[in-house]
């Protein structure tokens, strides 16, 4: 566990869901003298200054992040390239930045060309998350009992990933250091393949003819029903997920494409005990989950 | 809703998950006079008697239907030739014989060229069950608030068919009728897909190296955790399953993989629009299976 950390000013870029909360959680630990946020629509910072959820709004992003000595990017990955550039003159001395987008390469390639030396870049990522968006939908306990990666350079201040990893430990995150090039297949694998498939199999069964596809509604509590739940998150989030992280999700899903084709092959050739063997390997995987008590309860997580 | 019927004698052939729930339902229903069984391991038929599920465990598949007036075959489809054949000269006049087997076409041609024409054949599926099996494991409430789907043929008697709904009816359960060649390719879709994406894709992750099979363990909340669920049910059940409703699955099964297709070069190429809108149209699936109260509570059913 590292020590708790305490900043004199906390910006956020982006009061969404995962802004909010943490911000929600960095004031309910005390974790801050005075929190700032900016974010590209006004209504939603104005939103996040009523909520009592920051002590200021701020008008651009170079004023919200100046004399600040924790930066936080909480915005889709696509924007962070020109919030970087915006920052970087207004950033002090010293300042940590972190944010929490869901590729860790794409994160390190849209920051860190644009940010000073004299900062110290933390990429992280909080595997956690509701299927609903906005600063009205966080809340402080999202990230209780959840995973935080952190995935740093090697030459990163030591002093500066301890103070990040305090603040997720704070909030009652368990954090996990990893590559970027690792998080993005381990987060390929467990996240973005689930959604795809799951956005698949219910686009498949939309298409089913007129009555079919009432029926499948009617009798969705076989299986087909979880995979509804699944695909029920923000399609434009996913989107935006799969296209960022292009190469580990195509990677992963043509891994998965292969092992279907077998499986296909083995129920058209009636090859009972070639299916029975993919079927069975499977059990390792379900009981390291249970003993890992990642399947307490049912909890949605984003990407 | 068809009357409630009363039998004199109901034989159960197998009394696993399914037949023993169907048993203590039809008991706890007062619709019969007396249960007997037939269970292709005597060990499970006498465990059955000594938990009171049934009142005699009959040593022969025609000693148990003998003077039957319902015969309920709850065995696997594979057994089901080799038990009709057994079971017709036994079989009292006017008898009905169901069964809950996963192909209504695969039960209809195990069946009905064995059965003498003097009994009527009404063949259901109950969509309902759990990851367990066995006498132990049944219970009387198994089929509260779940469909069981008949498929009887035109010239079926009326009379037969009102009893057999009536009995559903009676143990909670709500009836559709619908064409043997319908329904296989309804469960195919709603249930038989859903277990081999989610078997497949656990398969893969089970295939990675060292590492990053450990790290999809603990990261298994973004996603991945509800297809090792899925996939926990046994893996025989299902092998024969998919081997037995072998035309729907692979018919599905196409047209899931030219739908993951599509979606893969979306990605491939940065199609952002075609991505999306691939993505959205799961709304209207996800919205009837809300309305029609199909997500109630997580509740696994089986093939």
């Amino acid at each position: 566990m590292a020590d708790t950390p305490h900043f004199s000013r906390v910006a956020f870029i982006g009061v969404g869901l995962i802004g909010s909360s943490l911000a929600r959680a960095v004031r309910k630990a005390g974790l801050a003298d005075r929190i700032v946020c900016w974010s590209r629509r006004a209504e939603t910072s104005a939103r996040a200054l009523e909520l009592g959820v920051v002590d200021e709004a701020a008008e651009t992003v170079a004023d919200a992040v100046a004399g600040a000595d924790l930066v936080v990017i909480a915005i889709h990955l696509r924007g962070y390239e020109d919030v970087a550039k915006a920052m970087a003159p207004a950033l002090a001395e010293g300042a940590i930045v972190t944010d929490v987008g869901s590729s860790k390469q794409v994160a390190l390639k849209a920051l860190a060309p644009h940010l000073p030396d004299h900062v110290h870049l933390v990429p992280g990522h909080p595997v956690a998350g509701t299927e609903f968006s906005g600063p009205d939908s966080g809340f402080a306990e999202l990230f209780e009992g959840r995973w935080c990666i952190l995935t740093p350079a090697e030459e990163t201040d030591a002093g500066a990933l301890a103070q990040v990893t305090g603040l997720w430990e704070a909030v009652g995150s368990s954090v996990q250091i990893m590559e970027p090039e690792h998080h993005d297949v381990v987060l390929a694998l467990t996240s973005h393949l689930p959604h795809i498939i799951a956005y698949t199999i219910v686009g498949t069964a939309a298409e089913m003819e007129g009555d079919l596809k009432s029926e499948v509604i009617q009798f969705s509590a076989g299986g087909f029903r979880d995979f509804t739940r699944i695909a029920a998150t923000n399609p434009e989030f996913w989107r935006d997920v799969f296209l960022v992280n292009k190469d580990a999700v195509l990677d992963v899903l043509g891994r998965f494409e292969e092992d279907l084709s077998a499986v296909r092959k083995a129920i058209r050739r009636g090859d009972a005990d070639g299916l029975l063997a993919m079927l069975t390997r499977t059990r390792d995987i379900r009981r390291g989950v249970i003993d890992a008590r990642q399947d307490s309860d049912w909890h949605r997580e984003t990407g």
